[in-house]
């Protein structure tokens, strides 16, 4: 599932952090970003209203994967509730598309996967969890029965792919109606999220989101300053078009079914006292944009000549990998066997590594994140 | 998982289904045992209290699997809710252990292997589905959160496996400190089950149970007058170990972690005033057994010839092996490679498939189960 990848890359290096320093340095970059929010999470917690007695403190993860980069910033917000409300129960609720690996949620959860079964369900009384499998542009949970929802880097996802990008792989990349489509699929996009969600939370219920978007000065994932990731992308994969690898349609239906939406983008249906999002009673607290370094970047800076550029482009492409090569194997025609889809994804990246050990400056899959905290009012 | 194996046959057949009759016929054996109870639940929906202004009324599944043979049974209920308290909305739990197929649960819910995308789910309005990936011995939901709590053929699963039985492979063939042992976990196992239940459940609240057990006339599946299915695993299980293709280790270490209680021992301590299940406030409402004959069985008998003996047995054997082969493989020592493995369990079902051949009279697997109602009362 393409919403999956790059949190599910997350996931195969909390699991693999056991095995060393390697792995958790591949998922640094993620959950940098949810550490840097779990503030807004305390925050959140401070700001809900009392449960009912006798009822929970519910809280959602939407688009959570394995669960693995944010078991932290929730065990930290739990913790927050105890202090609150003491002796209150907390329900949890992980969603993310059918086909997320679900099993690998609950062995994380159930402490399965580490060395020291210490999470924070084994460790903390009266905390139950459970999980849906449907997709968050839908409303998941029943009204009014949600305190603190919490997203991270899933809602740049669309519903759907609106249209082909004929020039491009990515709408950073599209203009004219593609550009058009795409935006207007994420603005709708964007209005059934917020309105599934101002049904869920209880009044006095809060949202914490971080969502992939593009910042006041235009950067985006892979775009701050240096090589641009995704025109990489679509030069590479462009030049294996007028190579014959793939056909012209191939590389026309090969698109990432994204939108980065801007700051701007984000709020405003917050903003705008006649939209069905403000009048169901959803406003926005804060908003911000961040970045947080690649850490094969900085690894590789900070080695300073230790590690050889062949070795950055090792170990740096495989990250862009893990999230990417879905998007381009299902851009390959259904005709060519599935050996052959692989191999030509194999050539592309190779090309791609090819690129940054021969030419590293400028190549980082810098995170730029929209960091927004909204809450629901009693109307 | 062991718990998932007779649930999940039932999920292949209900994928299945659309393929034609011939899969239909292999699940009907289990939900004709749901559809038994389906005036349980319905009985149970005439009972509970009514939910709070706004709250939902909550379902839960224990021991689902992929949600596949209760989801008539579920609807029928959630239809009665909707009479009973018009307007109110649903919450629906599927439990289930860790490794369980989620995403068939929820590829299930939303339609995406039917057909017709026709299920409750998608049919009905303001019903919202969540799944707990964690064994049913311990509290699941929060306290007093839950309306109406049902399982179906899957709480002879016991948390673990007391010790091994020397000369059977099941409890029902075990005798002395074997038979003492797995008494002793399935009564606690038991005494979890219902205290967890007791916890989760609001006051009004029922429980709708479908146990394999032995009924009054010392019947259990696949015991029910002609050949005994356990004691034929055993004996083909133990010739193979005096020819030596099991080591006499491998035999003893094979057993199935289940226990097949009583109707006497189902409700002893619903009925003991001083048992902490008594005290914590559930009560018997009713417990009868009932058998379900083997739909293959009668495929073959109602055939009056026109199916030979070979072709039952071709047809019968693999719906035994769906959910005990996990069972003889893990009898099997990690030091035989997996393909020598899987080679002797071939060779068992092959040695069980020529004697039902070539003597198929009193081969049948029937269902025995035990159907209980509890309810949870105010203190």
């Amino acid at each position: 599932m393409s919403q999956l990848s790059l949190r599910k890359e997350g996931t195969a290096r909390t699991i693999a952090m056991k095995g060393g320093g390697y792995y958790s340095e591949r998922t640094r970059g993620a959950k940098d970003v949810i550490d840097n929010a779990s503030g807004m999470l305390i925050e959140a917690v401070d700001q809900i209203l009392p449960p009912a007695q006798g009822h929970p403190v519910t809280l959602a993860d939407f688009g959570a994967a394995d669960g693995g980069t944010s078991q932290e910033a929730i065990k930290a917000c739990i913790e927050k509730i105890r202090v609150r409300f003491p002796g209150t129960q907390v329900q949890i609720t992980y969603t993310d598309l059918p086909n997320n690996d679900f099993s690998a949620l609950f062995r994380n959860l159930l402490g399965f996967e580490q060395q020291v079964h210490r999470t924070y369900l084994t460790e903390l009384e009266d905390v139950f969890v459970n999980a849906c499998g449907i997709g968050f542009h839908q409303q998941l949970l029943p009204d009014a029965s949600l305190d603190i929802g919490f997203s991270a880097t899933a809602m740049h996802y669309l519903s759907e792919k609106p249209c082909t990008i004929d020039d491009h792989v990515h709408m950073v990349g599209a203009t004219g109606d593609a550009a058009r489509a795409f935006a207007e699929q994420a603005a709708q996009n964007w209005l059934d999220i917020l309105l599934a969600r101002a049904k869920e939370l209880r009044p006095g219920g809060r949202l914490v989101m971080l969502n992939f978007g593009i910042d006041e000065q235009g950067r985006y994932l892979g775009n701050t300053g240096g090589v641009n990731m995704f025109n990489t992308f679509a030069a590479l994969w462009q030049k294996m078009a007028q190579e014959k690898i793939i056909s012209d349609a191939e590389f026309k239906d090969t698109a990432f079914p994204q939108y980065y939406r801007t700051i701007e983008e984000f709020c405003a249906p917050l903003e705008d006292k006649s939209s069905a999002v403000f009048q169901a009673g959803l406003r926005l607290v804060t908003a911000h944009t961040g970045v947080v370094g690649c850490p094969y970047r900085r690894a590789y800076d900070e080695a300073s000549g230790a590690m050889s550029a062949a070795q950055f482009a090792a170990s740096y492409v495989p990250t862009l990998r893990s999230w990417s090569e879905a998007v381009f194997l299902s851009g390959l025609d259904n005709s060519r066997a599935l050996e052959e889809r692989h191999a030509i994804v194999d050539e592309f990246y190779k090309r791609y590594e090819s690129q940054v050990a021969n030419h590293p400056d400028g190549h980082a899959m810098d995170y730029v994140h929209c960091y927004l905290a909204l809450e629901k009012v009693k109307l």
